[in-house]
């Protein structure tokens, strides 16, 4: 490769010739001299090159290079990417970063069409038809930074404590949450395939084969037709399924280090440019987070002045907001684990306290929003087929699921995290769509 | 969680009393003494009990708890997951591990159905049919511990590097890669969505915006009919995708190092034990690897005697072979880059050299199996249409993919590489099907 100069390293090289490649963020054609914005994925430089322009009645002869340079500069697009190679010089008074480049050489290497179709400020749903010219933003460079070093510190924090990292399938020939939101292609002519709602069968699976601890972080499918600021029919899911628990205490136990592990690498990384970008302080949680029963959850909310619209008992959007400022109130935590949860809001899997009938289950709250539902799973097979038959289930349609049952499994339980949910709430952003690649929900398929 | 010890911490510690837990492998059920293995995700153990059995004339009363004890014994079924107190011993007589546990109480977790359905010897589609017991194996335990540090390896020497990792969306409004091995499904009513064959569109949308290096490791999808030991309808890709190079030499020079890191990971951690369960020894690969112009490796097929079937100028399997028992022989090397194919045998976004009109490409052959292609990527809007419309290609159907290169564009390259072939080759296995969780295949879509 060319030795090329990434921005942000710069600062650091004396004054003398350097090579730099990016995109143009703005040109300043001004009559003596002309200036370039140059980012590229590290940072923005200055180049500067002193303009010469065709003098009509000239007495000696113009430079044709620099004559050549100044009207390619001069036409020069927005987003177009290119090679510089010049004479970098330390000069304070440069606002931006302190150096600017002098132009030597200038090739373009892939010229922009010169009307760029958005601006910074475009409507969301506009920035999303053209998310790859949105995503040159420095905040939006930032997120998916933010969002590497998340994964990797969680995935690290795992692999120290020898969690298998599982990669299951996401095609299956049954339904592995619900009939409902349900996506289903044609399989080779004669068969039916579902793409996996979850890797909750899967990753259950692995404690029956006996791996001890798993994680997943890999893509499911959800045909929901909602359009919130919460939901896409195609997430990234962070799952982890760990055997010989004793209670649902136990994975969230693990999930709240885990969490607090990750945080705090983002917030070591990318703290101070995460405040800059997005006005957000990075808070590292403090162990452990609250815990609170859904029962007493409802009392909070109800005391708050809350009218609940729910039948069922379960929080709304606005009652998981209530909790969370209640939460934020007294304990001055982000988080909250709510707890125990009737059997009747939670899937025929979850397991039921023997003493009091609720679940061995949890949502976890961050921000005034659920990101994680987790619960040790009923893993006896007589309990769970009458748990599928209570929920109205149909065992055939669980046959390979329940076969995981029947040879030995051990006690265990998991979580599953939406990875865009954490993501949008630790940078303060408004909706899963500024976080995610490429969103993608009922309207939205492309780019 | 109780204070369990996994097994194979068991040999450091003194003797006393100590809690296991794990699965039952094996039950020697003798008259005056009963030895259960017990296997966790870390080794196996042997306890031991000695049998009180019932004395029809006994002339003092029998201890009932012993008798319990000892009739629960010579029922368990294998793979019965249970926990164990007991006293730890260490008895260098004791040929696995040199301790055995004296069982104090034992508590079934989750009993077994007596008749296994599979034995270790079973044939492959059998042992698949009931994969959760066939993963309970120490060696195909030890595939997935194996895939963990492969892939956690990669991750770290990029994320060391500035990489970003990705998750590009799997939901797409048009084909990937072609209109063949295509899974498509209806998608909220009037709309078809496409499950992508790769990332290739989304990993160069990263370099349009401005990302510059990134990685992703997702699964893709093929609609492909073959039985092969080397192909899969669903699979995990680990793709890579850079800025700035001046050719597909870039690229290899990424994925060679990438790949030297990964595999000195995995002697470091688990060498010992790959050549214990797979008779395998682990080679890091010395760097650079091997390059041979494709041209040049014909030849060397045909010099060794192989004639080849296909009349594209490709290689055909046997003559992977043949090109890596060359390179085997001559470089006592595993890996070698076949290079500067023409662009007949290509896809359309492969760029063309200007001096020898071959593409900018390669494959990467592992012990005689090709494992990845590699490009740098024609970038140039007018030439890659042009190259698209060489192949019969319909522009509208690429509209989207094609606006990635209009408002600038740096040059890049990359690669896609099969996560289960690059394992099936680094531990000797003879199919994908042995190193993936849950493969899945024209007539394989459960459990």
């Amino acid at each position: 490769m060319s030795e090329r100069v990434v921005i942000d390293q710069l600062q650091s090289l004396p004054d003398g010739p350097v090579s730099v490649s990016g995109w143009v963020e703005t040109v300043r054609d001004q009559k003596k001299v002309q200036f370039v914005i140059l980012r590229d994925e590290t940072g923005a430089v200055q180049l500067v090159n002193p303009a010469t322009r065709p003098v009509a009645d000239s007495p000696d002869p113009q430079d044709a290079d620099a004559l050549a340079l100044t009207d390619t500069i001069s036409a020069l697009a927005t987003g177009t990417f290119l090679t510089v190679t010049g004479e970098l010089k330390h000069d304070e008074r440069v606002k931006l970063g302190g150096v600017e480049v002098k132009i030597g050489a200038l090739e373009i290497a892939g010229a922009a069409l010169a009307e760029t179709p958005i601006a910074a400020d475009s409507g969301l749903d506009k920035r999303m038809d053209w998310r790859f010219l949105d995503l040159r933003q420095r905040r939006n460079n930032l997120i998916f930074r933010v969002a590497t070093t998340l994964e990797h510190a969680m995935r690290t924090w795992w692999i120290e404590r020898d969690y298998i990292e599982i990669h299951s399938p996401k095609l299956m020939s049954s339904p592995s949450e619900s009939n409902a939101e349900l996506f289903s292609l044609e399989y080779f002519g004669d068969q039916t395939a579902y793409l996996a709602q979850s890797p909750q069968h899967y990753k259950q699976m692995a404690q029956a084969a006996g791996f001890g601890k798993i994680f997943e972080i890999g893509d499911v499918y959800r045909a929901d037709p909602s359009f919130t600021s919460r939901h896409a029919t195609e997430f990234t899911s962070i799952d982890a399924e760990i055997s010989w628990i004793d209670s649902h205490e136990d994975v969230a136990t693990m999930q709240e280090e885990l969490l607090a592990a990750a945080i705090s690498a983002v917030k070591a990384k990318h703290g101070a440019e995460i405040e800059e970008l997005f006005g957000v302080e990075v808070i590292v949680p403090s162990l452990p987070f609250p815990r609170i029963p859904l029962a007493e959850a409802r009392d909070i909310v109800a005391a708050r002045g809350h009218v609940t619209q729910r039948t069922d008992g379960d929080l709304e959007p606005e009652g998981e907001r209530q909790v969370s400022a209640h939460v934020k109130e007294t304990f001055d935590h982000d988080f909250v684990f709510v707890t125990d949860y009737p059997f009747e809001i939670r899937p025929f899997y979850h397991m039921k306290d023997a003493a009091t009938g609720l679940t061995k289950s949890y949502d976890l709250l961050y921000k005034g929003v659920e990101i994680t539902t987790g619960a040790q799973r009923e893993h006896r097979i007589e309990v769970l087929e009458a748990q599928a038959v209570e929920k109205g289930l149909a065992l055939g349609g669980l046959e390979h699921y329940l076969d995981f049952f029947r040879y030995g499994v051990p006690p265990h339980g998991g979580f599953g995290m939406g990875q865009a949910r954490l993501l949008m709430l630790l940078l303060g952003e408004s909706s899963i769509r500024e976080v995610t690649f490429l969103f993608r929900g009922p309207t939205r398929l492309a780019p």
